[in-house]
């Protein structure tokens, strides 16, 4: 051993917040003067907004809300401007809008204690997240996710990223937010189908972590069906605990080592949507690739044909379909595109492949290797499934 | 109050290490496989190596070596490429090169658990580590400075970045790197200026941290001006050490909340350094930068004449000059042009501005405003300064 090292370990603390409210600018809210105030500040925070046009398209009055709560308070904050993009994989596609917001970030002088609020779905939240990961080496972050997919799932999370080279994520970095504010009035203005999606990704997490989460939305599948916003609300919070509970206590937030985020089905459902060119939405991905390994766990002798059947025909009754024919799709070597979908699953994660699957509801393990054969038969049942069907239906 | 909030906070484990060596690549070494390899790994690493031109000029055979060492342990490593890249500030301010290294990690297929290898000055090593945060959202990064700047500075940091809309480090993250490897050979063969730059920056952590590090460089002043390699490698070790310290024993190592970096003279020093195109290296600017903030010091009351002359003398023993016709500029109003680096180093860092001054040699406090009339005499006193002497010098 021809050499000398300094060690040295040390733990860098970090606080995960997610609020939930109905009335994040309304004239009477304290929240953001809670999130972002500290009793040591001498000067009013330097505030810039980045949100997308479907933010404003749900709630036209948005941007006149948002004046109006910083001009109230000109003690406290000093609001720089408010920049609309447009949203959706576009936005993560094309490296103009990434720099537009570096630039609008510099041109109002923002500076590492100042903060730059993301308003959208998971796409912008994903490129403001990195701008405000990166720019100055990190500004502070408060992120409102406005669909029900990304206040169930992504917005609460600790990733950021833009598509580069033709590879969803390619450039991104982990970052602990300053503060995450599910603003429910964002959900209930979306259209049906958006509305639902949030409920794709708690029952995710529920076929993961929480049995009794499952049973939970199966028993309210149809107050939900119905926008009930009281049963939305809390179907949300509760797929935010989820997700919040396994970056704090998971061991790994930052996934340094070996450990996994909360990905079932989704192998299939990162593939899918780029195959789609992203016309297959995130949540619609996500329903038919978690199908897909609910049936392939079944296939292998880990889950009951009943306990699959439950599961597959619970995210049918909450709208999804379990087939898209991208996922029957050949490759020029007359190959399966969907497989080809695990290696990229693998180079993305990092190390061996590893893909989660169940032994009963709430309970998953991971595998380090499909059989593709299998995975293609399921795949077929899925296609020869009638559309609509849920026999066994709870 | 009209929210409710799940809150949890968390730690993030975080592990430095800077290894000390001559023989990175001899064929005999262990010890890249020391830091690479874990019991566990069933697949050779795949390694992908950036390295800037001056690296290949202080060592030619550089990488023949490298292609030797990895040739000769396929079952542990596969070598994808070695990639060379101009050095210096051009590299960070030209987003060429930062698109060309994310082309050659995905054209390698680099994954989380490959290793991105960088070689070079703090030019590359700010560079490649930005990709190697962000590219997967962080690859393994092991950065082997080349520079004597590096290896007693920025190098053993966990900073990275490139310079962006005029801005210096405008983008850029904290990141800890997997393992930094100062491998003395590269400084035995830079020319005496830059043999002698990292000297600077121990010096600089010296007036801020150790008071004893400083009386000990004083006394190997000679022996390090005669390019003793022994006392260049204890010099360097010593800083990292500092640097080491401040950043695990420091409690903000990522700079989050009000903690300041290791930045004495710095202020000044960023400043010189653009404003002379980068013609003034950042050693010799740093130099220059703590030669104002020791005048300053002194004319501030806090430091005694005699102590401020010592602290002038050494730099100047070492064979660095305190003064630059740059430091005198005036901008088209007729105002100093390096006063307006306070205000660029205030925003760079956030909040307040934050000055650090000496009370003494190893003991530093902190000031939020400047007397730009005081700090312009200061300049005047280096201007006058006869070149070279170092009345009272130890």
């Amino acid at each position: 051993m021809n050499y000398q090292v300094i060690e040295k370990k040390f733990e860098l603390p970090c606080r995960h917040r997610v609020y939930f409210t109905n009335d994040s600018f309304a004239a009477e809210s304290d929240l953001l003067e809670t999130i972002l105030r500290s009793a040591g500040d001498d000067a009013p925070t330097q505030v810039l907004v980045a949100m997308d046009e479907g933010a404003l398209t749900s709630r036209p009055q948005l941007e006149a809300e948002i004046k109006s709560y910083f001009g109230a308070r000109p003690e406290l904050f000093q609001l720089r401007g408010i920049q609309v993009y447009p949203g959706g994989e576009l936005l993560k596609n094309n490296l103009q809008y990434l720099s537009k917001l570096y630039a609008e970030v510099e041109a109002a002088k923002l500076c590492r204690h100042s903060c730059l609020i993301a308003v959208g779905g998971g796409a912008l939240l994903d490129m403001v997240g990195l701008v405000a990961a990166t720019a100055h080496r990190g500004i502070r972050h408060v992120r409102f996710p406005t669909t029900s997919l990304s206040q169930a799932d992504g917005g609460v999370g600790v990733k950021n990223g833009i598509n580069y080279l033709g590879k969803k994520n390619f450039i991104g970095s982990f970052a602990v937010p300053h503060a995450v504010v599910n603003d429910h009035r964002f959900v209930e203005s979306l259209p049906q189908q958006q509305f639902m999606e949030g409920a794709v990704e708690a029952i995710k997490v529920a076929l993961i972590r929480n049995g009794a989460l499952f049973e939970a939305i199966e028993a309210k599948a149809d107050l939900l069906k119905q926008r009930n916003v009281e049963t939305s609300a809390w179907l949300i919070q509760a797929s935010a605990r989820e997700h919040v509970e396994h970056i704090a206590d998971g061991g790994d937030p930052f996934e340094i080592t070996t450990a996994r985020p909360l990905d079932f089905g989704h192998w299939v459902a990162h593939k899918l949507e780029s195959m789609s060119g992203f016309g297959i939405s995130h949540g619609e991905a996500v329903a038919m690739g978690m199908a897909v390994d609910v049936l392939y766990s079944q296939r292998m002798g880990f889950l009951t044909e009943r306990i699959a059947e439950r599961i597959l025909a619970l995210i049918e009754r909450l709208g999804f379909t379990l087939y898209a024919s991208e996922l029957s799709e050949l490759n020029r070597q007359g190959g399966s595109k969907i497989i080809e979908g695990l290696e990229e699953f693998r180079e993305h994660l990092g190390g061996r492949l590893t893909i989660t699957l169940l032994r009963g509801i709430g309970a998953s393990f991971e595998v380090h290797e499909m059989d593709a054969a299998v995975v293609m038969d399921c795949i077929e049942t899925l296609r020869e499934r009638p559309v609509g069907e849920a026999p066994g239906a709870v």
